[in-house]
């Protein structure tokens, strides 16, 4: 290692490599849920130096752990707790390389963080959508390596469908020098949806050129109280043939979920009271405030008529339109505030959804009387939050380690006898690894393996996380 | 082979097996441009009849070209003239599994006419968005496997953007079960976007998933004057700003286009007279007519005011609209009518677009005066049909005999230093085969060798296509 470690220091100089010292922000995630021990930390400042960094790791045979912001759940970025894996942070490229502003596109690299993406593009007056609760201190690199979803996926999908095109460093140090405008393409196979969501094991990516939108005129935001799941399915099939492409955002929340949220945080206003489920509804709209304000009240007032909502709530200027967001994304603080919880991120067809909840409630309920489900998510995306309390009086780490396993059997059976997946937009890393082995589709764990075997042969590149 | 072709009837039966007689519609394309002689013919009824027949083949290492409606521009989908190998046509399987309204999705079949995908959609309320002027004949399994392209990719994109999950038969005759109505799934790498646009060499597609939209209230269509391909650059930005998702279709037809139409079909009425480009958009709305009338006519009066546009006609009824789009569509057939001339479906970054065209008409002209350049396409997507005839006076055929060679060298130099692709949607096949193992960027060639080295060992699945 010593000769490795020499190697590599020359070729970084003293700001690129770090050994020994307090590693420890590099060493675990930010949940501190991981922790590990590394090698050392590559911190390279260009796509040559990666190169480098993976043609030594190569030759002397020695593990590598991509890392950009480390805000990740599910342990892919932070080394095992053995001292042999090198970490490959990204940090130091973060330069946004261009934005085309006739292309609607932006190029950057791999560290820079996703705020500061969203920041190019607003300076160029143009709109770049992914939109995360981490977006601090999360990477665009982290961003596609995860295929990150957040709030904005109704309209314009993952980090996936954002990405034009990506500069890549191979197990074998080469680059590929992939980054690309175009919105189409048919010139072989689709490498970029590859490395894109395959968690730093094909490949180093550290840099990308991302589509950009124009900035809508307006956003309006409602709250609507819904009496079922079913109701609320209802409503988002009225809001996308009444609002079209103009809705960017559709999200539900529980009324467990709220009740939460009114005893950890009861300084939150909750405008539209104790309904049964709770949809946040948000319009973008190209022309102008009023004709979003139109366009949004004819809906619901189409949305009251045939009975799917009950009650409704337009935000009435933009404090207040952050403030029903803000509810929305604190539940997990409260969650957080209320002690650990059994954390699900589950995608299943939008129609499979109310089934899917009446059939889960009841089966926790029968499982163990006075458990708690806290319910929100992406419902426009089919995408649920299904997290699960320790019943009132039970200390919640007693409750965990007692039941996870259980309940993680029964909500993943039935997810999957549904169609849907077990891992919605957080990916697999470490913390859902043998969960996947166990249920993906054979065929696909063949292919992913043999893909896997052809591009990093020597399994240098964050082993151990997704297969 | 007797043994093989035995084996093979023997799991299909009489309908499932063609041997012998005449052949012809499997063994050449719909241009009669990639004649070819078939070893035989399978027609599968069952994905598990396709999993027969590819391990069937596999274990008499017999190649196999996949074919859906034959009606590929690049050569992908007939057999060579060894008469070895089989042609695997899904024409069978073209059954609508079933559509998911809640979802807004549909399951078919690979065998399945797009039209025939239209018409289901429709039938249920809803929209599937893709459309080839071949949409009678080509089928929903090719579109896939060439990640098909057509006139609303503006808004909805390739195929590719549409497909939700797939169903493949593995070269080792396994089947992977991927069909999935989920809009986020993060466990693992992403097969389906691996197996579109890999021309059939990686895996037989059986079925998809595809994602389905809201039908629009109306369309309007317009024809708007332009002075400059800049101007109409100008015009496709505002247009975006200002009709924001709505703006569903952008096509550019250069004057000499136009010209050629006139020539060719008099017949066709040329609403906006002689610009230098004439642009079609068309806005698909979510509200009324009045709406989309009111934000096309605000649209048209600031770009006439910007200076972008010199003269505009909005449609007046269905019939109109049609009548635009039956002029841009009908450009290919007055070039056939016009005699022989040299394709070129490229891709550029928008704003690579004007200087593009500036650069290389002046280098064609150069290299033979009088040459004519035919230039249309999907601007809003970047992509040209660039397409080159001879000078009045001068024998196509010669021409092409003459000129080939040396003007896809001229142009495909270019396309490449400004970053664009040599094939925007028709793919590659036999036709672009060469030209893309010398132009495409070598690390990415490396990388497709080794994943279809990984999923086709023996190299049996459409050999000699796109690799």
């Amino acid at each position: 290692m010593t000769a490795f470690l020499s190697a590599l220091g020359e070729r970084l100089g003293a700001a690129g490599l770090l050994v020994g010292g307090d590693l420890s922000a590099y060493e675990r995630d930010w949940r501190k849920r991981y922790p590990g021990r590394a090698l050392a930390v590559a911190r390279p400042a260009s796509t040559d130096e990666v190169a480098e960094v993976l043609r030594l790791c190569r030759q002397h045979r020695v593990p590598v752990v991509p890392q950009g912001g480390n805000t990740g759940l599910v342990g892919g970025s932070t080394p095992d707790d053995s001292g042999t894996q090198l970490v490959l942070s990204l940090a130091r490229m973060k330069r946004v390389r261009g934005v085309d502003v006739a292309n609607v596109s932006l190029s950057a690299e791999a560290g820079c963080a996703l705020a500061d993406v969203q920041a190019a593009a607003a300076a160029a007056g143009l709109l770049f959508p992914l939109s995360l609760a981490s977006e601090g201190s999360c990477t665009l690199g982290g961003n596609l390596a995860t295929n990150a979803g957040g709030t904005q996926v109704l309209r314009y999908g993952n980090a996936r469908e954002l990405c034009l095109g990506l500069e890549v460093v191979t197990a074998a140090g080469e680059i590929w020098h992939g980054l690309s405008g175009l919105r189409k393409d048919n010139t072989g196979y689709d490498l970029r949806d590859l490395f894109i969501g395959s968690e730093g094991t094909l490949g180093v990516i550290t840099a990308a050129t991302m589509k950009l939108y124009p900035q809508p005129r307006d956003r309006l935001t409602a709250l609507a109280a819904c009496a079922s799941l079913d109701a609320a399915v209802a409503l988002l099939g009225l809001a996308r043939e009444r609002a079209g492409d103009a809705l960017t955002g559709f999200e539900v929340m529980s009324h467990a979920a709220l009740a939460l949220l009114a005893r950890e945080l009861p300084q939150l206003q909750q405008p539209t009271g104790a309904a049964a489920w709770t949809v946040l509804l948000e319009i973008s709209d190209a022309e102008s405030e009023a004709h979003a304000r139109a366009v949004f009240e004819g809906l619901l007032e189409a949305a009251i008529e045939r009975g799917c909502v009950q009650d409704a709530a337009i935000a009435q200027n933009l404090q207040q339109a952050l403030a029903f967001w803000h509810l929305r994304e604190s539940i997990p603080l409260a969650q957080a505030q209320a002690g650990l919880n059994i954390k699900h991120d589950i995608a299943l067809p939008v129609s499979a959804i109310a089934p899917f909840v009446a059939e889960m409630d009841a089966a926790l309920m029968a499982y163990l009387p006075g458990i708690a489900v806290i319910n929100f998510g992406h419902l426009g995306d089919g995408n649920l939050h299904y997290n699960v309390q320790a019943p009132a009086g039970v200390a919640p780490a007693a409750f965990l380690a007692a039941h996870e396993t259980a309940i993680n059997e029964l909500v993943y059976d039935a997810v999957q006898r549904r169609g849907g997946s077990i891992s919605a937009e957080h990916g697999i890393g470490r913390l859902k690894r043998d969960e996947l082995a166990a249920r993906k589709d054979p065929v696909a764990l063949g292919l992913m393996r043999a893909i896997k075997k052809a591009l990093d042969p020597q399994g240098l590149l964050n082993p151990g996380r997704l297969l």
